[in-house]
């Protein structure tokens, strides 16, 4: 038996490899329909279901509600409707073409299918509790779902599980047989994310990226149920963030005067994310990454000297001017962002221009530093220290780990290069949470595609004991913007962060991936997200 | 001084290694300011300029004229006020931040300015010649421009030369010292291009792609002075092409109904590109990439027996009524398209399926044949037979080549894959025309861009006699549809094939290229085509 199985499986192979030049005609791909994205924990779809009739179908709020609540009631309402008019536009073109008259959608037709239970009226929504204020790291994002008889119940015990439980309630809408109307199984569902810190790293230094669009990138988090966006807001070649303390750095430091993020605008998207469950992380990297800081604060820098005459290098840690600095800047950013962590950065320190400056190498003889690590020990210490004293919790690039910086309890490592698995396994077994973002680098390009790859990686795919395991907190998808601005970041983040998104929410996961990520990925360009296309040969409708 | 030279060399190679820490602010790199993309035969720039006031500003047409003419005096004319606006727009925006008031331009100031030669008031353009209709293989796009002293004429012996200097001249207009005008260095121009056939391949069938985006391509190619739309209109996955004899063949072989091209359409795509001196170049591959043909006329294709059990493969050879079939549906593609050439394809055809199917082996035994190419070649004869009765020529993908096909004096080759420099020696030493595209593939894709690697790229890099140079025709980028459609074809496109649009039209190159091709993308940001960065960090205004 084991030998018929063997044979075949290599005749098989043969013939998919000899076929190459044998293809079928049509989408390479075969869209699912109505099949959620990421896959929830647990589902049983039933063959009936309901019709929604999309200017009477209502959300019902029965026990507790707020703004967040009303808000998303309303947009998913708009998505029901523009979907449905949606289809009617696919359809005057459909009769355009074959000069056919267009009816009204005949609703009596369905009381003819024996799987047509009636019609979906309302979606009541019972939230259990009182509604939380902002998004935070290990909220409760559960909640069930029931459609019966065309009776559809959603709850949880809290407000960010109802917004993720109203995503999969609209997912689960799709064109009936007809092609006009909107249908939606009966089901049931138990869901909860798998990890609680499920991010997107936007860079908004290298290139800048419009307010506009970063909505689209948050309402893009939202449909795959992504929490945390890490905003790394500044770089070393532009600062746009406009400080109210320090308005000079971003007046002189960013690209343009119009290339900044004002505090109206930064409260803005606070305000957008919160709306939609997402935390927003802030990132101010140092003290390298840092240089467009010194266009305006040239004494915060490091003076290189000879060979690298004129240039200047990351933050010089021994003037204790730049600690003031840094407390009242970040100061401010702990009070402008509701956010509990914050990213200290701490990746890619060069220590070039370090070792060429005589008062630096003076300094390091002084508390006997033998090593350019042990001074950027002392500065990430410093600045642990200050946003401890500021009650932040701190999240750093792998590289303060490596460099044996002490770290108090709970500061958070973040993976992004190297041996991932052995370095997750030395981090949790240290007793630090992490977070990974090593296979999910955004700005990787590869020919024909590459989300299986993003999707076969696994946070949990290191060796440990299940109490490392646990402190894996999540991961992130990276959109470095070395080659990205308006022009394409939407494309290029969606729906490649998908695959990452489904492997951080998800417990099973393989089900229809392809045929699942076909389906949301043109869901996501119906509700204006220019999402690429993911497997191939198609297209959507 | 060899030796100093030599450990200079050394020395700075070490410091821009070891300096990969110590950045700069600001872009990466900075753009040029009114340099032409692609590089002109012979330019020479003058420090004098002169001032255009866009509303007075006209074109003036002092010999011959037409519709091609007029049409592109408007369009010329659009961009520069469209360019005016967009920095008064500019102007606003950074008026509102630094709440200043905005005063009317101050044209009086430029007269302080000793560089300062006066307002450009109009372009005399001198067409020696009568308007040609069409663009076609080998026409002259040849022109000659000054301004001096403010005084500024165009001239060709062809419609089509001056069409490419009008694009020299928009590209030459800048913003002055003020931010808020537009000026013009006083410069002298004499420009041809290096290879007539500058091209650009899109597969529509992969994906289909709408016909406003087909248009802002032509755009695109426009303002990189490209010639050649080549549309890959039908293959394997998808017959968007709505013929006017066999409707059937897009009515069941589109991805849609409505994801088709009308005549309609066909027409307008080919109008807009005349207007803009592109020809359409038509490809309807064949006997492979033919499975959408077989969903409506599976009788064209070769029935595949086990292991291909019902699978279609490419068109079947040995049937007469195959050849009818071509002769009408060519003669219809002939009608349609003026181009007077012909793509047929021929590429990647796979012989798996020929190999099973019993009446082709009988076939073949009839005839002696011991290579399926032999089977080929007779279909390809055959096909070259039909397109040179309807007075077209040939261009075939370099398989029907490889595969000894004898083919009409005349029939291009086009090389996509392999040993480009092998082949084009071999095929011009036969002495037929070839086109390059191995190297302008844009559907593949390199983390961090690409573009130098295009650039780097020259069609006449082989090895052969002067007259086997001669008989390359020039080159295409090619944009397959794999993964593309309209969400990010024109960003994936543009700059990229910009690269291969310079080494076909310049003699010389390498001048500022980074620079140029950095404001060359912000210029084509500024026409409403979505350009990506091609440089890294960066902004466009």
């Amino acid at each position: 038996m084991r030998l018929i199985i063997f044979t075949l499986v290599v005749l098989l192979e043969y013939i998919s490899t000899a076929c190459g030049y044998i293809v079928d005609p049509g989408p390479v791909v075969i869209a699912s329909r109505g099949l959620i994205w990421p896959q929830p924990k647990n589902i049983v779809i039933d063959d009936t279901f309901s019709i929604i009739r999309p200017q009477k179908f209502e959300f019902n709020a029965v026990k507790n509600t707020c703004d967040i609540l009303n808000e998303s009631f309303i947009r998913y309402k708009e998505l029901i409707v523009a979907e449905a008019q949606r289809l009617r536009k696919i359809e005057v073109r459909n009769a355009r073409k074959s000069h056919e008259r267009i009816n009204r959608i005949n609703y009596e037709q369905w009381s003819d299918d024996d799987q047509f239970t009636g019609f979906l009226e309302s979606l009541t929504v019972n939230l259990e509790k009182p509604c939380e204020d902002s998004p935070y790291l290990g909220m409760d994002e559960s909640y069930k779902f029931t459609l019966n008889n065309s009776e559809a119940v959603l709850e949880s015990e809290s407000v960010w599980g109802i917004l993720r439980g109203l995503e999969s309630f609209s997912q689960m809408i799709t064109p009936g047989s007809d092609g006009r109307s909107l249908m939606i199984n009966s089901s049931r569902i138990e869901d909860e994310p798998r990890f609680s810190h499920r991010g997107l790293l936007l860079d908004t230094s290298r290139h800048f990226i419009p307010l506009e669009t970063i909505k689209m990138v948050l309402n893009g988090m939202a449909y795959n149920k992504l929490n945390v966006f890490h905003w790394h807001i500044v770089d070393d070649h532009s600062f746009p963030y406009e400080s109210t303390k320090f308005p000079e750095l971003s007046a002189q430091g960013a690209y343009h005067p119009t290339l900044v993020y004002t505090q109206n605008d930064v409260a803005a998207i606070i305000e957008y994310a919160r709306l939609r469950g997402i935390r927003v992380l802030p990132e101010f990297d140092t003290p390298g990454h840092t240089r467009s800081w010194g266009v305006s604060h040239p004494e915060l820098l490091t003076t290189c000297y000879p060979p690298y005459i004129g240039k200047l290098g990351p933050i010089d840690p021994t003037k204790p001017a730049v600690y003031d600095f840094l407390r009242e800047l970040f100061g401010e950013i702990s009070h402008v962002f509701p956010e509990q962590y914050f990213h200290l950065g701490g990746d890619e320190v060069g220590f070039e221009c370090w070792s060429t400056n005589p008062e630096i190498v003076e300094y390091m003889k002084s508390k006997n530093y033998t090593k350019y690590e042990q001074l950027e020990e002392e500065f990430i210490q410093k600045v642990v220290d200050i946003i401890d004293e500021l009650k932040s919790k701190s999240i750093v690039w792998q590289e303060v780990y490596q460099n044996q910086v002490r770290l108090p309890q709970g500061t958070v490592v973040h993976v992004w290069t190297g041996d991932r698995k052995k370095l997750m396994s030395q981090i949790t077994r240290d007793g630090l949470p992490v977070l990974l973002s090593a296979c999910w680098y955004l700005d990787h390009l590869a020919t024909g595609g590459d989300w299986t790859k993003f999707y076969s990686c696994d946070p949990l795919d290191f060796s440990g004991t299940p109490e490392q395991k646990a402190l894996v907190m999540g991961g992130e998808a990276c959109m470095w913007a070395e080659v990205v601005d308006d022009t394409n970041v939407l494309q290029r983040i969606f729906p490649r962060a998908s695959a990452a998104a489904e492997r951080l929410w998800s417990q099973s996961s393989g089900f229809q991936v392809k045929e699942r990520l076909e389906e949301h990925a043109c869901r996501l360009r119906k509700r204006n997200i220019p999402a690429q296309p993911p497997n191939g040969p198609g297209y959507c409708l």
